[in-house]
């Protein structure tokens, strides 16, 4: 699982500062959350090849968080795209990003479809064998969702030694992956547990921007890998986050503490800082396992 | 009169090249002409001061030309602008901003006026005691216009030695200034030729991007002080000019030949050419005074 920061940045866009923009790599899906102005210009920055993205979540409408959609979207059909793209983002996303296409004339030769969110409680968006997704409804200003992904448990892990000690067949190895009990060459029933080991636990990301401090998500968030949460202001202006509906890191490592997360990544931090460490200060004395998001940083975890 | 060139290449923003924006400084005023995704960035990179821009231009609705729009309306807002904006574009650009704005529950606290065209007719769409701006209908895929900014006849120069000489009273000169003959302390008419020179040439700039090559502009554009006009493309891919109504440097020379311009300036270079000197080596076949925009570059005109 492979995160990468394109924009972490509160607000407006500005010349070494991104708006909210971050691509997960979960189980051979590239998938893009939120997609502030200039995300397309990031992408190349970072070298993500703009065909593998098929999937976009846009947590809400504010602009630091989507303005850069239209022009994907035009970018991909200018470079001749052909696979599907799936939007996953709130009720008049699709209105905002058609109005313009049909304006300028320039519908997409691809298939795009939109996937309009309206629900107030966590909903399962996406599924395939590998990996889920559902939303976090989060507190903002405008109806806001963070997202959950979530692989899927793997297959068992063949111990190859004892598999072939207890002389089994290769053409079983499938099923005993799958951690099946099968009979060996001697025609001796061979437990499972004997040749196999349990899959790695399966790894989750939450995403949660933008949003005020809401403890109501701890049971969804429960023990996932990383958490990244907003944590837009620092102490000294924590009195500016309850009426922008915006976090403090302290309330960020708060929630990491509550969700016995593995790891809390930090992140749109009001551009009024100049010193970003100051977020992890503040977070560390609640929560130790702080890391920083910064455009064009990468987080791999195993 | 100056010209900043934002962004001058075509179809999508890159690393280091940027969709169409410019600010023209034309008798005080501070134009932005086209806004492609990122302006806002580049205004900062070129210290372009956000509150002196009241009025912006938009050619067409192609998103190199204004993806940049909403999110510089939006920083306006975060940035408390109070003084009022005024957009001249396509009509729909009213409702692709308002839109937006509504569904981020986020409209501006300052005042915001749209002027939208539709006429196939060259227009005067502002106008005050200086400049003069007129649409100039091109040729393109969707509907599109140029702009001519004029300024207009400055006062006459006055010839101070001269006034002081002829015995005229200071509270006369703004009559001197304004072409009126004026009499002297001693009683005598002095006609005005005597105490003033004519005033500087008054300068013009014409903006035409994205067009077809489009000789009926030649009467519009005729004695330009500068002509931006685009060149998308070399002479080896002029059979793509014409199906994308874009324009050639042969083309764009051969336009500011006729219309008899001081300067031609080129630019929304197809990003397929690595080296834009080509632009100007193919057009100073056709025409001499030629100069490349490119982003970041300055043009003063005096």
């Amino acid at each position: 699982m492979k995160l990468t920061i394109l924009g972490c940045y509160a607000a407006t866009p500005r010349t070494f500062t991104n708006p909210t923009a971050q691509v997960l790599e979960i189980n051979n899906h590239l998938f893009l959350i939120d997609c502030g102005e200039g995300t397309q210009v990031e992408l190349r920055r970072n070298k993500v090849k703009f065909s593998k993205i098929k999937h976009i979540f846009i947590s809400h409408l504010h602009g630091d968080h989507f303005y850069g959609l239209v022009g994907l979207i035009s970018t991909f059909r200018l470079l001749n795209r052909e696979s599907e793209l799936h939007v996953y983002g709130p009720k008049g996303i699709k209105e905002i990003i058609t109005l313009q296409l049909k304006l300028s004339n320039s519908w997409t030769n691809y298939p795009l479809y939109f996937h309009e969110l309206t629900e107030k409680e966590p909903q399962l968006i996406f599924e395939d064998a590998k990996v889920t997704v559902e939303t976090i409804p989060l507190n903002h200003r405008v109806y806001t969702n963070g997202f959950i992904f979530r692989e899927k448990p793997g297959l068992r892990k063949l111990l190859i030694n004892e598999a072939q000690n207890y002389g089994i067949d290769v053409a079983l190895y499938q099923s005993v992956k799958m951690g099946k009990d099968v009979i060996s060459n001697e025609g001796e029933l061979i437990p499972n547990y004997l040749v196999t080991a349990p899959p790695d636990p399966p790894k989750s990301y939450a995403f949660c921007s933008d949003t005020a401090y809401s403890p109501a998500i701890v049971p969804q968030i429960k023990n996932v890998t990383v958490l990244y949460h907003e944590s837009t202001f620092l102490e000294e202006h924590k009195h500016l986050a309850a009426p922008t509906k915006h976090s403090t890191a302290i309330e960020a490592a708060t929630l990491a503490k509550e969700a016995n997360v593995g790891t809390l990544i930090l992140g749109h931090y009001s551009t009024r800082y100049s010193d970003i460490e100051l977020f992890r200060k503040e977070a560390n004395t609640i929560f130790q396992k702080v890391e920083l998001a910064d455009d064009g940083r990468n987080f791999t975890f195993k």
